[in-house]
């Protein structure tokens, strides 16, 4: 039974990749595992039988011989367990290269997603651009430790790892609002990874779904 | 070499046990593991010398025979996976317990320390009363989904594990604002994890830390 990972039938990004699934697809490429993908809609995610694989009903979530997982976190440190190409095998590297990956997830992704959620549900409120400067200030705070971190490496550790994978899918949430561009270190970060052949691939599949949408015809990619 | 971890020298929770050091003690309790701990002032968690430990400067850090691991939840997961106590031994309850690790920290944690956030930064604006309701009812929607899984189970799966620690952890931080009364699944849930002598224990150390700050003597405990 080959692997099969939930995404977003009509993805809210538009294909831009930012929808959680990339993280898995990206995963997924990186250890040339194949997968399927079940689409759903969003009444499909909130019924029960969707819920019995992911309780708060989102997606992604990932079935393999009766594994069944949700979170994409978990999904990626499964993955990177399970296949050579996205964790250090030494003990130290390893146990930091999951430090990141927490740190992608519980540090620097809530002050990001927060932003966005902001400009998606107050952006006709009178408060909107007082608080938007306020969220801005807090990612920013957060982009330059990331920076000062990084100096000239390629990567946050010894090698590309599931680190890098989770915290270049939540930068990449701040298409379009600048923030980058103020640390050239991170947008050099950002580039390096998407130029990744395994990126690459998993792009154009989450795109290909959308375009298929969009031309009224949603099925399941064969991959 | 022992254990040594970071907490901070002045707990804004007046050692109510919401800092993120009550996680990693908690943990550390379960499995038994001894460890000292290293108080920092809020300028200190921002100098070079723990940057180089951590680098958003944050508490908790974890320091054992040469590895150096920051984010709780990395460092939760270590301890999981290096003595028993923690995590379920065979494979997919193992995978499932990591599963709910992510899902506290990044599907219930984030709204609720959003929450917690606008009360210390927006309270005094306009605008706060009206967020506090959108910011509630973010919260109140995932603690239905939660209590929905949970429903008259003890734990999230199969026995207490590292993923039950971390959210009862995300749970406490609800106190006082009442948002849990609603579900007394989850009020039973809390309790009963708050119960366990491990947690006693770690509770008790931190709020020691706190009552001798207070009392103008902070020292590194000797636990």
């Amino acid at each position: 039974m080959p692997i099969t990972i939930t995404a977003f039938a009509q993805s809210p990004d538009r294909g831009r990749g930012l929808a959680r699934d990339m993280r898995v697809r990206w995963a997924l490429e990186e250890v040339g595992q194949p997968y399927a993908v079940r689409l759903l809609s969003f009444a499909e995610m909130k019924q029960p039988e969707h819920r019995a694989l992911h309780p708060f009903g989102q997606i992604p979530t990932f079935e393999e011989r009766g594994l069944a997982l949700f979170e994409s976190g978990a999904i990626i440190l499964h993955i990177a367990e399970s296949h050579a190409g996205l964790m250090p095998a030494n003990g130290p590297a390893r146990a930091r290269a999951i430090s990141w990956m927490f740190a992608a997830l519980n540090t620097m992704e809530p002050p990001i997603v927060e932003r966005s959620l902001s400009w998606l549900v107050e952006r006709d409120k009178p408060w909107f651009a007082e608080r938007q400067a306020m969220l801005d200030e807090r990612v920013r705070v957060r982009l330059g430790e990331l920076a000062g971190h990084m100096g000239e490496a390629s990567w946050l550790d010894d090698g590309f790892s599931a680190g890098d994978l989770l915290m270049v899918t939540v930068l990449r949430r701040l298409d379009g609002s600048g923030l980058l561009d103020a640390f050239p270190t991170l947008t050099a970060y950002v580039a390096r990874a998407e130029a990744r052949p395994a990126y690459q691939r998993a792009f154009a599949d989450q795109l290909a779904v959308f375009a298929r949408a969009q031309a009224g015809n949603p099925f399941t990619p064969p991959n």
